[in-house]
This record gives C-alpha cells, structure tokens and sequence, in this order.
C-alpha cells in the first residue's frame, strides 16, 4: 500500500505553521457544543452559545442599514425600477442612489467582471468620501476594491516578502489576520509591543528598539502595521502618536499599513479617529516621502456587513512599476465582488442631512454607535469589579481586551492539561457559560501575560445576564484554584 | 537622497514572475483606446471596443437570470417578504426560495460572517445538486463555498506547493490562472500538450512522458490540473479520457484538480459532461483511491454572474488531518461573500419543473445556451474560411482558439517590434477593429505555433459585423505581410 499523496508532512510547511485563532479550537469546540445542544436539549449547562470571539454584529442580532439594503436590492434586480409599486416600497433616495450607481455600472451589468481595481464611478464615490473626511485630495486611481480588508493585507504581504528575512513589524497584541499572512507568505512578524499600563500606547522608543534587534539579526524590515482603532485593544491614537509613527516610518524607508476598519467605531468624547493619510499631509509629507497604504472594510463601523465582503485598499506613495504589479496581482482574481463594492461606495457615501432616508439613516446609525458605546461601559466595568481582571478602556472598535491575573494553581492545571493557562480559562468558560472567547496567546501579549479578547456585540438587552453568567463562572473557577 | 523603499527589483520575485495575460499588456491598452473614443471621439477606425478576451457574458449584454436575481434581492432586503406589493413584483417560487434561504441562515443575518466553509443550509442543497447530477452521493461537509473558482484553486496550490520542486501538470495551452498561481507560490508548471489535430485530445502517454520527464528532474509531481469542457480550447472530454485520466492519477499518486466551471456549456450533441468525481465513481473509486478536487464557478454556464464572485469546491479522498488544514486557510479569510454563497445554490439548484418559475427560466436558459451554441459555430466557420487559420470546433466552454498561420514577413515584423507574433496580431487587429483577443502565448503553445483565443459571447445580432470586421482586417494583414 502506497503512503498517502498528500498528507500533513508533504503539505506547505507555511500552511502549517500559520494559525487564527479567532477562528481556532476554541471555536471549533463551541460549534460541536451547539450541535450538542440540538441534539441533546438540556445536556449543557446553558441553552445558547453566546459567540464574543469575533466581530460579526448581525450574527448577534444587529440589523443592517436600511438604505443600504435597498440600494443593494434595486442593483440586485435592476427591473424593479421600472416598476411603480417600488415607490411604495423603497425610500426615494434609494431609488435615485441605486439608478446613479447602475448608470456609473458599463451596461448596468452588476453581474459582469469590473475593471481590477473596482468599477470606476465607485472609486469616484469613495475617493470624494475619503477627501471629505480627511480634507485632503484624493484619487479613484489610488484605490483598490477587495473581498473586505483581508485579501488587501494578503496582496501586500504577498507583493513585499520575498523570503524569511523580510521582516513586517506588528503590534502585540495583534490581530491574528497580520501573523497568518505573514506566516502564509514565509516572512518574519518583528513584534512591538503595546504598552498595557498606559492604555495600550504604542512607543516609538519601542519600535525603534525592536527595528535595530531585528536589522542586528539580519532582517530586512519592509513595513509597519498599525491598527487604528485597535483590535484586540480598542485603542485609539493620539493625533501626536500617528505624526511619530508617520517620522519613524519616512525616516526609517518603512511601508506603512493602516489598518482603519473600525475607523467608525469611536466611543469617548476626547478621542477622534484621524487617518495616517490625512496626519501624513497636514505634516507636509505627500507621496514621495512615504508609501502608505490604508485598508477598510465594509465588515466593521456601524452598518458590521461582514458577510458582504467589501472593503478596499488606498495605495498612495508607490512607483507607477510597483502599482502595476499590484495591478497584476489583483487581475489575477478578477475583481472583488460587485455587491460588496457598492456596499463600499455607500458606506464612504451615505445619505446626507436633507436626503429623503437621512433621519432614519442617522436614528439607525446612532443608536447602533451609542449602544454599542454602553456595551464597552458595562462590560469594562463588569470585568474591572471582578477579582484578578484588570480592563483597560474600549476607546474603539469592537472588543475589551482584560487581562487575567490567574492563580498559579490555575496556571499548573493549564500546564497539566496541555493549555495556555488563558486557552485553559477560556475552555472553562465555555464549558460553563457557553461564552465563547479568544484567549490572549492568540493575539500575542507580553510573556508571563495572559489576556481574552471578548467583543462588545452582544445585544445591549442581554449584557446584564451575560455579566452575571461570566461572574459567577469567574468566581468559582477563582475559588477552584485560589492559591 | 535614499533610495525608495519598495522598488520593482525588491518585491517578491514571485509576484515578478506572475503572468495573467487575459487582463493583460493588450487589455491595459484596449482601456486607453476606450478612453481615446470618449475624449476624441472620431479619432480611431472604430467606434467601440468589443472585449473578447474574457468570459465575461454580462458585460456583452447577456441579461441575468431572472430567478436568481430576484432571490438575491428579496435576500438582500428581508423586510420586502413583509409587503403586500412584493407579491405582484416577485414570483411566487422566488419568494419562497428567499423564505428557505433565510430560515437555513442563522439569524436570517445576510450581512454576517458565516462558517468559513459556507452556510451549512447552502452548501446541503449544492450536495443535492451534485448529487442529483451525477447520481453519486455528495456530502456538505465536502463543499468549501469560494468567491468564484479562483481563490480554490489558489488554496490549493498554497497547500500543496513547498518550494520550486513541487510540480503541477498543467494542460497547454491552459487557463492562466493555473500558470499566474504556481508561479505566484513558487511551484514548477509541469506541462502537457493537448494536441491541436485531434481536436485538442489530451493523450495519456504524453501525460506519462511529461510526468517521467520532471520526476527525472527532480521535481515532486503534485497534482494534475483538467480543464472540462477546455479552456481556452473548447474541448469536451469523452467519457473514456477521463476514465484514463482518473486511473492515471490514481496510479501516479497525483491529486486531481477537476475545472469544471463550464459544466452547462456544451454546444454538440455527440458530448456530455461528466465529472470527474463521476467517472471515478463509476470505476469504482471511492474516497481512500484519489484525492479529487472540483472546481465550480457561478461566473460561468447560462448565467454567467461573474461580477458576483460564487464558486465552490468540492473536496474528496483527502484525510482529517490534511482537510483541517483546508479549513484552516479558509478561516484566515472568514468566509466568502453571502450573495455569492447564496447565487450557488441557485445555480446548482435552480427551478424545477411544477415551480412558478420554471417556464421562464427554462426559457431563459435555453435561449443562451442555444444562441451561444449557434454563435460558436458562426465564428468557427468563419475564421475557417480565412486564409492561414484553422480552427477546431467548439464543444463547449465559451472560446474559440484558432491557428494562425502567420507569413515569415509578419513573423519578423513581430519580432522587430519585440512581440510575439500572435501577440503582434492582436495588437494590429485591436487597433484596426477594436476586437479584443487574448495571444495563445499567454496561455501557452506548441513552440512555433501561433493562435488567438477568442470568445463567443459577443450579442449574437453583432456577430455578422464582426466577422466582417475581422474579415477585412485580417486579409490586409495578410496582404501587408505575405511572403
């Protein structure tokens, strides 16, 4: 008998070792417990499974915003814009929004290939969006549509890594898409590490210290991944942080990567979201000082379309020859699909105050953003009342990011069954609860730290409960271990 | 003045290497001849350019299926199955399609992040609709839903390529897809020819040739890429090639990955599709036999929704340890997009005999298929009739790939101006007509011999003209240039 053809040891060796762990054992754990519970009803200790491992709001019962939903339909189905009974069932600006978009459509053909990069009155929306927001200029050129933010990260690990000494220095903790891709395309993830006892700063002493190390070990640093908001942190930068991280990048010939999905996702007064384009500007630097590349998603903010993959890249700072090798690369899959671009053009374009939509526009969006807000309160707090977690504050994004201080029985235990001790408690916790979590280890934090990551999108009527069921969780598995 | 941190000579000479010549050099020059004809009208011997380089069915016009897109809007905009007035705009089937869809989707959330496999309601009827098909079982479990085919069969050439002697067997001339992905993994493209005179046949023993000839060489050989029905050649396989096939791979320990993205286009009467997956059943091959991967796409048959990016793979003969690390890579990108999620079902499960629908989408249905059938078999006859082409018949799949005997003259024309020469006919038959074609060299060739690929879908009112355009063209090309 012939071994196998393929089998774990002949397969990418980069395959094996890259790991996601939002999507991991624990998770994997918890959709075997959910069938259990269909199966067997009552065999558990809870009747749900509650999943804060990943930031999926209509997962949890978020609902979608209603223009854009009939935006997508009318381009969906354009015949229905012939039709007089869609006047009473669609709002007038929908309509209107949905005629123009297939009007900038060749042939309104919404199931045809588009140009690579996007269709080209799409990136015209979302360039006018971008200069709205940032008050410098922008071009449709710049921009590249994608299946959401990931597959962009994947283009431009994949354009810069050419062997395992090109290194791309990350934050740590970070979110686990940078370590896969950088593993996937056989680079080397140079860590800097968030400061946790100044609500996750970023250092630039840090970054340089981690720069040198790495250039001392022979790797060719290529880039600088910041995530702003932060995931898993929920940290937002300070206008001063971003012009360091923008010198240190110009001064040290570093790409820098943006990450600015949660760009919408903003919960205390004294902070406010600035795009690295927008603070590398109004520092004076334009294109030649510094490659830049921004990505966002149509997955994050307000509208949390996940399933609707859209997202785009802005590539600003980069050679004509090198842009037409991400031309290339991005050719190579066609184009991102045209649903998710228009959902992209809409999220950069939405109703404007006097548009026939914007009063419920703007009902839904502030309360999905001010819930969202009392979410990141109550949990925060709930986790700071509870003995040996400390929590910093969700300033963005979608998560809260506590830190265990856990027993060092508990820590034996987690060694006994073969666990990090925060994969060990996050088990615990599912087992108990039906909570489901991401432990720290997979995100990275500071050795002999031990974190979850727990997002804020459960819906704001069950938060109370989901309080009491991690507390009384907390305080037995406390007691079961107590030194 | 320091040097640009990322330049064309240190980016991954992978990326480098990468070909995809369908949106290549010829289309990026089309694009400035169509913006020429906006700004200058007037100023080239043609009003439009027709785009013939790609399978791209909508933007020649091709209307959508109306099933569908009614399904994906009711889908896209639950609230409308809550509305009186969705009765008289929406067909009875589509609505309780759309009802089905969204109960099988947790939550009815269309905007969240499904299992990274697909929604398990999706993906059951997709088995059902393999299974009906082929009269073989089909498990869920087995289907990777995708967005389009083109990032399967990028995961699987990630899994299966470790460095520069892992080989691929790849038909040639082949999709270049295959060619850009091996490359942009570092794999080695095995080729195999098919042969042009017996109507693109692919023989075993030159199968066999190929394969002892790389192992000579050192190189591991992975896998055997089949293209059925063929592109760019049009080929449908008989029935007794792919038994030969099936029970060459399984003898050589190869996986076999099965492009079966044409299956609903077969335009003779003599040639049936027939998976791969079927016919190793049918030898009674079960799963411990081959790996067998197949590739579907809802870009591609009658409906041709390119722009919305559905596709799915379907995985068997592969074991738990090496499918978890599918599942893995799958999970770095969460999921594919929903719509195109849900359009694949559609596809694989479309309106039945009895449902409110069938009669017109049956109409639908067969008037493409009929017209495209009708349009390959102008186009054949009439490059047939040109000095110094031949051309094979199309059987299926949506190209014609025809043989240019080109002049010495036009071969050393080419070659002043630093061309292929099929490459340099294209050009001239661009700038003369405005018909865009792809070089055979972008999809490789029998060395010495030169062909276009060509595909049928202009609107079939258009295609006289056409081939009267071509016509004209091509006989001064072979007036200018005959020896």
């Amino acid at each position: 008998m012939a071994a196998p053809s393929v089998a774990v040891d002949n397969l990418n060796p980069k395959v094996l070792k890259c790991e996601y762990a939002v999507r991991g054992e624990i998770v994997i754990h918890a959709q075997r417990l959910q069938q259990q519970l269909q199966t067997q009803p009552g065999s558990l200790p809870f009747d749900e499974i509650l999943y804060c491992n990943i930031g999926n709001p209509q997962s949890l019962g978020q609902q979608p915003v209603t223009f854009f939903r009939e935006v997508l339909a009318l381009c969906d189905h354009p015949c229905l814009l012939d039709r007089a009974e869609t006047k009473s069932l669609f709002s007038a600006d929908a309509i209107s929004r949905a005629t123009t978009i297939l009007a900038s459509i060749p042939g309104r053909a919404t199931g045809a290939y588009s140009h690579s990069q996007g269709i080209k009155g799409l990136r015209d929306a979302i360039a006018a969006g971008i200069a709205s927001r940032d008050g410098y200029p922008a071009n449709a050129d710049d921009i590249f549509l994608t299946d959401g933010a990931s597959p962009g990260v994947h283009m431009m690990m994949q354009l810069l890594i050419r062997n395992e000494k090109d290194g791309i220095l990350c934050p740590i903790p970070q979110y686990p898409l940078y370590s896969a891709s950088i593993a996937l395309h056989g680079g080397a993830l140079v860590p800097y590490y968030l400061n946790e006892s100044t609500g996750w700063g970023l250092e630039i002493s840090d970054l340089k210290k981690q720069l040198e190390d790495a250039r001392s070990k022979g790797i060719d640093v290529r880039a600088l991944v910041v995530i702003n908001p932060g995931n898993p942190t929920g940290q937002v930068l300070a206008e001063e942080n971003q012009r360091d991280i923008v010198k240190f990048c110009k001064n040290e010939g570093l790409v820098l990567l943006a990450d600015e999905v949660y760009q919408e996702n903003i919960y205390v007064d004294n902070k406010k979201f600035n795009s690295f384009k927008k603070i590398a500007r109004s520092m004076g630097y334009n294109e030649d000082d510094l490659p830049l590349v921004s990505f966002q998603s149509v997955s994050k903010g307000y509208y949390g379309e996940c399933g609707k993959r859209g997202g785009y890249m802005e590539i600003t700072g980069f050679s004509a020859p090198v842009r037409e090798q991400i031309y290339k690369v991005a050719s190579v899959n066609l184009c991102s699909n045209i649903t998710g671009q228009i959902l992209a053009s809409l999220v950069m374009n939405p109703p404007k105050a006097g548009d026939a939509s914007y009063a419920s526009y703007k009902a839904e969006k502030d309360g999905i953003l001010q819930s969202l807000a009392r979410r990141a309160k109550a949990l925060e707090d709930a986790f700071n009342n509870l003995e040996g977690i400390t929590c910093n504050k969700t300033e963005g994004a979608m998560y809260l990011f506590p830190q265990l201080l856990l027993p060092r029985k508990a820590i034996e235990a987690a060694k006994a069954a073969n666990k990090a001790p925060d994969a060990f408690y996050a088990l615990r916790l599912l087992e108990s609860t039906g909570i489901v979590v991401v432990p720290g280890s997979g995100f990275g934090q500071v050795p002999g730290t031990w974190h979850i990551r727990c997002t804020i999108l459960p819906q704001e009527e069950k938060i109370p409960a989901i309080i009491t069921r991690f507390k009384t969780f907390h305080e037995s598995f406390m007691a079961a271990y107590r030194d």
